[in-house]
């Protein structure tokens, strides 16, 4: 039986750089009831994302969706028990994910939710690797990076919930990976768990030249998780005919100013007549399922590892987000609710 | 018959920035003599490009091709009379083009000169609109750039050799063009001469504003030539979707330290969803002939105009190829060798 209260995370202010804990407001309210159709859900793993930080932005007319509002519960993928349901997709006792926010209780259209089946998998995963992170890796990779066997690719945040998961599909693919992480433990773990063929500890390394010297040939796919001097070395590496997907920015996401930087990029596309794309996950909105189908089988036949770091209590989300957006995660990012 | 002397430019000196006269080198030499399979070319008229500024520096591993050595005759597709022939393929009297360079005379294996019908055009054209650029601005737009009827389509240097023909390329594939020139007459050709929708003078005009201002829906399609501010403008105002079409980057070719500027471009390709693509003209090399065939159909039915810049003797290729870099022609520049 749920308790009679809800607590979630608001957006308290909007952040001017780094977000702060006191950008964040716990809030407690009474537990949403479910209308026709919809479901009750009892959170028990919320998702913490680097594109979460864009949520907490002024709208512009370059976000590709509105931001949280001022007040507003803090977005993510979340998964947990159905407790009620006036929908006939779930009955109570089904386990569901979807768009719950950081909270303790979520309402759903049914026809929003998407059903998990417990035995498959650890039910966190439908956040991860099964999830969002997991799908952003798989259309990015195969649909807008399409890597040929034989490829060079440099994943950036290598060991990250999307870079994990690109490195071992572009290694499943028949490619060389090389790993960028942030400490010796996440490139020892990309190189030595994931089989990732080398890896770069961007804090302590020389990137432009460890790149050089670990791609002789060029870069023929790089993966942008960073934006930044990262994205500088892959772009200055890039091999004729080289592709580069954008997938993320975080190195950028906390500017109080426009970053700065050479410009390199629209040189080397030409020289190499190379290609740089972004894109969203929600591009391929319909063909999630074939995405999860084949990542459920890759984790199954053993060819797809992945490492979730879990934190335990609601309010330990802010401060766990503070630390994603600075690296200090070290796999997969949840927030363990209950 | 020939005189008995070729003159001809060769490079001096790489260039420390903008190239200065004494960066090249007019030199007498005896008339080359064709060998086996050869033609001898006195040429009537050469080429003068944007790109011959990368054939001045020093090889590094970004070029897509080998520089001029030092000594060696500046580089260029030039046309003119087949006065001797060892091949099959020419008779004296033949106009033909190819790598000749800035020189009177030239040879050239029969195999690598394309033979040109004076009766079809100026023979000038078939280093133009009928020539590399033409071919640049075909393939490029139609294969990398891939027009849709009412894409708002964004032109730098757009009185230029390359930028004139994509603006009317689009415009016969039933795109709102919008042409970026360096001078108010260079504006009204592309607006009142070619038919562009509008234009936007980059040295009087506040490029970003106005960029904003004509394209309120986004821009669908950017060629850049150019690079630096414009480009910065058109990528922040790229639509969801659009693509950038890298050709050049004349406004960068000179500089003497690494160019910095906004790191908008992968921000931008990532929330717009969009891509950015560069891409060098013999990619297509077996598709020369469908393009100009296209081309030309489109001149004869008076769909495409061009403007040619004609500078009158060799003698001034040097300084008007430093004007080139300064957007001081207007129309595809060419120089009158005899």
């Amino acid at each position: 039986m749920p308790e009679d209260t809800n607590r979630n995370w608001t957006l308290a202010a909007r952040p001017d750089g780094a977000p702060k804990l006191t950008d964040f407001k716990l809030n407690v309210s009474s537990i949403p009831k479910p209308g026709p159709g919809e479901v009750l859900i009892a959170t028990r793993y919320h998702s913490l994302d680097p594109y979460m930080r864009g949520r907490m932005n002024p709208p512009t007319p370059a976000s590709y969706t509105a931001p949280v509002p001022i007040g507003g519960v803090m977005e993510s993928d979340s998964v947990g028990e159905v407790i009620e349901s006036n929908s006939e997709l779930f009955n109570v006792g089904d386990i569901a994910m979807g768009k719950i926010g950081w909270q303790e209780y979520g309402v759903l259209d049914g026809r929003n939710a998407r059903k998990v089946d417990p035995n498959a998998a650890p039910i966190s995963t439908s956040v991860g690797v099964l999830g969002m992170p997991g799908l952003t890796a798989y259309f990015g990779l195969f649909e807008v990076g399409r890597p040929i066997a034989g490829d060079t690719v440099v994943v950036s945040a290598a060991s990250g919930a999307v870079g994990a998961v690109v490195g071992q599909l572009a290694k499943i693919n028949g490619c060389r990976v090389i790993g960028v992480a942030g400490s010796d433990d996440k490139v020892s773990y990309v190189v030595d768990e994931l089989g990732f063929d080398a890896g770069i500890n961007y804090k302590t390394e020389d990137v432009p030249e460890r790149m050089a010297a670990l791609c002789p040939d060029g870069v023929n796919l790089y993966w942008d998780n960073v934006g930044g001097p990262i994205t500088d070395a892959a772009v200055d590496n890039l091999a004729i005919g080289g592709r580069a997907v954008i997938c993320g920015q975080i190195a950028l996401y906390n500017a109080t100013s426009p970053p700065q930087g050479p410009r390199n990029i629209a040189r080397m596309l030409l020289t190499r007549r190379a290609r740089m794309q972004g894109f969203l996950v929600f591009q391929y909105a319909d063909r999630y399922e074939e995405g999860l189908d084949r990542l459920a089988s890759w984790i199954r036949d053993g060819s797809l590892k992945y490492r979730e770091d879990i934190v335990e209590g609601i309010e330990n989300s802010p401060s766990a987000f503070i630390g994603l957006l600075e690296g200090a995660n070290f796999g997969k990012l949840v927030i363990k609710v209950s």
